[in-house]
């Protein structure tokens, strides 16, 4: 099956910066769908994102932890709890990690965090000059940054030292929808300082349209071919991509995916009897910029960059093992997720 | 008196864009003691700050208006009132502002957003090999971000264009506290882009202490130099600067204050029959960004840039007046404020 690049992004290339940060173990996808309530307006599901910074923090920090978010919740009123005596002399040992979530859709969708703000006023087509386009760009960001901080808060609760990062402040802007300004030197001294950023889709500036929407998807490609790390994960709430939707009963999980130079991709584990069967892929209606063949085709851009690329289940024992990073050689048979990887 | 430029931020001359936004009317300094509760950790004063919302329409906005924010509330379960009839026929008139917040101390602070948790762990001094001083990094851009998003919000629900941008995000950056790294290109493209940006002071790198916290006010003079706003307005909670502290009964409102080229600067108006009487100002020493001294002297290297500046109570018709814009060459008897301005 032939790959081709959606509209948003395809062409990346001229957006680098110069002074590479090296060394980044891995860029995690937070997919809408595993932190948040698809079916309630902006709910956050806080037990599965409690769950996912715990495993972050196991993934990537090896020593003690202090919680870092010393602010009140809204609507309550108890004092912050704030650690008086921090060990300064303990070296934390950590490895570099960048999150991106998502929760800007590229056409429509009803949903969660920035979707229903997006579709409502059509920000991805562009247009600043009518009140509408420009009232829902502002009611986009005001939805997405809210969803960022709830985010940055969780992980810096369990430890993460989390730093949110607006691709719109960091002056990231398109052209015709593809990303042409996107200097990646604030995202890599934040990572160099030692923090791990947060970043998220977002509405920015088009110099064609006068706006559009930016996914996470487009910034986790960028990012990983900016900064080359290890690997890249995607939290999902489905345990990988199936050959059928996951709702079918005879779905089979497909446990490694090999993408080739020229972008197409085929199944390697686990072996069909019959390798001509297409693999029947069905892109929920509701889930425009979440659906498996947008994720597969993205996975497999970041795969022709020589980096692995795990789609898992958040908030199991497997995405866990995911983050932590798998033997490239050998996936346990116990192991509940997809690979994609470049064939060699 | 000599004005001497503070540590923070003295030297901003080599970090221009080259792109400079024009026709920015006014750049507005929201001081922390105008919109949050200074004894209270972290309440906004809500009252105060939809009344200063609702003047900056005024100020700023000629034409029907509709809420841009379209989010549910932390805690409320109200689905928002999203306007179905935006007339897009209308075009709307508006003069270009920028709003800039403060809340994040030098030295010591107890306070509201940003204070406490950049106290408690020394930001300002740098360190960031320290687990005490990342963690307060962490929880002091977790505090500023999050008042930042509910002044956003609250402008965005009075109909302004509002964007939130932060200096970090913004890649700026200082070296021993002086602003060395301030790209304005992201906020003047916002502006041109028909957006109201609003900064804030924030944690940032600095390239030879590690970190430090850049104040709101140092960010207004910096964007003063780089936006050439017609007038610059400090929001703060007394009606303006005194000759001693105000709660004195014998305190005198200074209208007018004129800056010469050397930096010192003498009370224009009311005239004192003793000319060589030192204004005696007191800083409280609970206050150490926003003590009149500092804003005098804030001011003052503003006005020295040939751009007027009012100090006035927010919330007031005095403020609206200000936000509007005075004649400079005559100031109403009736208006309560300061006018610092450079001596011609």
């Amino acid at each position: 099956m032939e790959l081709q690049h959606d509209s948003t992004g395809g062409s990346a290339g001229g957006t680098g910066n110069t002074a590479v940060t090296r060394g980044v173990s891995c860029i995690v996808k937070l997919g809408g769908a595993a932190i948040t309530c698809k079916n309630e307006l902006e709910t956050i599901n806080e037990e599965n994102l409690k769950i996912v910074a715990s495993q972050l923090r196991q993934a990537m920090i090896f020593g003690p932890c202090h919680g870092m978010d010393w602010s009140r919740r809204p609507g309550s009123s108890d004092i912050p709890n704030v650690v008086d005596n921090f060990d300064d002399q303990v070296e934390v040992e950590s490895k570099k990690f960048v999150v991106v979530h998502g929760a800007a859709p590229h056409i429509l969708a009803s949903g969660s965090f920035g979707h229903f703000q997006a579709s409502k006023s059509g920000v991805h087509k562009g247009g600043l000059t009518r009140p509408i386009v420009k009232s829902g760009f502002v009611a986009t960001r005001i939805s997405v940054t809210s969803l960022n901080l709830e985010i940055v808060r969780a992980l810096a609760k369990e430890g993460i030292p989390s730093i949110g990062l607006s691709p719109f402040s960091c002056g990231w802007s398109t052209c015709e929808k593809n990303l042409t300004v996107a200097d990646a030197s604030t995202v890599g001294g934040a990572i160099d300082a030692g923090f791990v950023p947060v970043l998220h889709g977002d509405a920015v500036l088009d110099s064609s349209l006068g706006c559009t929407i930016l996914s996470g998807d487009v910034i986790i490609r960028h990012l990983a071919g900016q900064l080359q790390p290890d690997y890249v994960v995607f939290l999902t709430d489905v345990f990988g991509v199936y050959d059928r939707p996951p709702t079918d009963p005879e779905a089979v999980l497909l446990r490694e995916i090999a993408v080739r130079e020229d972008g197409s991709w085929s199944v390697v584990k686990p072996k069909t009897e019959d390798t001509s069967k297409q693999v029947e892929i069905t892109v929920a209606a509701h889930d425009t910029t979440g659906g498996m063949v947008t994720k597969i085709s993205e996975a497999a851009m970041i795969a022709k960059l020589r980096i692995d690329v795990y789609i898992v289940k958040a908030a199991t024992e497997h995405s866990l093992r995911a983050l932590q990073g798998l033997s490239r050689e050998n996936i346990p048979d116990d192991w509940l997720g997809t690979v994609i990887r470049y064939a060699r």
